[in-house]
């Protein structure tokens, strides 16, 4: 798996005119880079204490990176049946900010916060979008697997989209 | 649905050996023969009125009719993979009389209604344990196909296990 | 609850215009009236035999329902809230006729099949939105409750609401 | 998190009367301490990869916790009812090792990592009974709420059960 020396000098192989400032704006840049999409509470996601389930929101995170993909330019769907690449939950962290209620529209922001070989991590934050109030943050992280289940690396067209909304290891590394 | 005394003469249709106490007899076997199981009310099977969410019963419905296949001798699972044949649900009712809540042990009362060739259909009773309390009927009508989906002939095996279970209508034996 | 001549009546009061061919375009109009929303299959809904889990279909209608009567100028949401009146799931069928799969888009098509002073009857058909197949049809019966659980009338605003978009009785009973 | 040794100095600090073996035996009492129940993969719960859907980990551990409090005298139900007692999800954690599958028999096992006067966090293992392997790990942080979301005390009762099966970590007697 690339080590943080390695990642930069993937940016630097894949985008040679930066160096200097340039790789910070580059950094920042990736750092804003995600994508939103909305999702409205159903009643079946909602449980007796009046307020969604909290096991709901990880399938929403599923909506927002597999959204993230299709803005990416490829169905998942797809790399499941022509690529034989199935991206594997092998973590996910939520922490409840405030409840999701009924019938609420939520932006689901994805983010690619990591993009190795054969793993991959997103983010995520899920807002309110009546008030904009932040409901949830989170994170998964996948393993590239084929079919039966072993682990293989990402064909090479994923990775390289992947990395274009990845952040500069180097720059993670600090946070 | 055929009345107690149609039903009686379906079946002196279908088993003319059978008469007087005989009849009775078996019409009383087959009336109860079922299985039972329970299940306990999840949290996340409730929903912000309080009660469980509607879609859980059919949820409750699999696990009884896969603990009645488990009761004759096989699993379902296996059913799968060794042999090929998937019960597809093709249809399915459900009447709630009475509402399920959180933490609730359920019994789920299960018989097999009818027995063709390729098509099965169950029965479902769910009561309430603590005061035995009717709360929900139905019933589901499957279809038997292979992996890819074609409709196909239950195995014999299977058929012969779903027969002893079902009430002795002559229309089975025209599938 | 009302009969079929009473719901004659009701329409000739509500449109006392219509008579002969009016009444008979007005039925027709009615047949018509449907409300359709798109529903994106989630990863979450399918199951291993890699097709969507039959109970979410009961998601998908309630998603109809409640869109439909958003349609109609009103929130389900305020309804429990503002009213004290939930619609309670009474009774439940789904037919399915061709199995719904992982991303596809999907036209939940809803229309009110009958409403009376207590209960509201919906119909739906789920379409394929790639093909225009048919993937299955269904009703759903409802009472309405108050927050205890009693059943009650529903507020007049949203009877009026639903009569609309019902059709009226007397076509329905030579259906 | 704390190692051994820290751990076992935090020990000394708030029960200075243990010492030698007895504060071994206690810190083993601790670790050992936990409540194990039976779960059976559902159909419902696998998706189109043959394997169960990863959010379903998180319903398997709220049926943990929910029977190590029934096992601790306690019902998690009347504890909302009687109590206004509610034990909101603030935090959840899943590492995925190996995938469950349809009809397995699984073990939740879980513990209490840590009792604060508003605060509880439980630690789970979910096993594979036939051979034992482990498939996931987690934690879940929990909130005591009123009934209106209001962040509350634990009542004293269940604070007393809680820190009888919680490991001995002084911060817990700061919050």
């Amino acid at each position: 798996m690339a080590t943080s020396a390695s990642r930069l000098k993937i940016l630097r192989l894949e985008r040679p005119e930066l160096h200097g400032a340039d790789v910070f704006r580059h950094t920042i840049r990736c750092m804003l880079e995600h994508h939103d999409v909305t999702v409205r509470v159903r009643y079946a996601e909602t449980d007796q204490m009046g307020v969604v389930y909290h096991s709901n929101y990880l399938i929403w995170f599923e909506i927002g990176r597999v959204e993230l993909m299709r803005e990416l330019g490829f169905d998942y769907k797809l790399m499941e049946i022509n690529d034989d690449t199935f991206i594997v939950v092998a973590d996910v962290h939520c922490r409840y900010h405030l409840p999701a209620r009924y019938d609420e529209l939520l932006t689901v922001r994805t983010r690619i916060l990591e993009t190795k070989s054969r793993t991959l991590k997103f983010g995520y934050e899920i807002f309110r979008q009546s008030d904009g109030k932040l409901l949830a943050t989170g994170h998964t992280i996948h393993v590239a697997c084929d079919r039966a289940g072993r682990v293989k690396q990402f064909p090479e067209k994923y990775k390289t989209a992947f990395l274009k909304m990845s952040p500069p290891i180097i720059e993670r590394s600090r946070a």
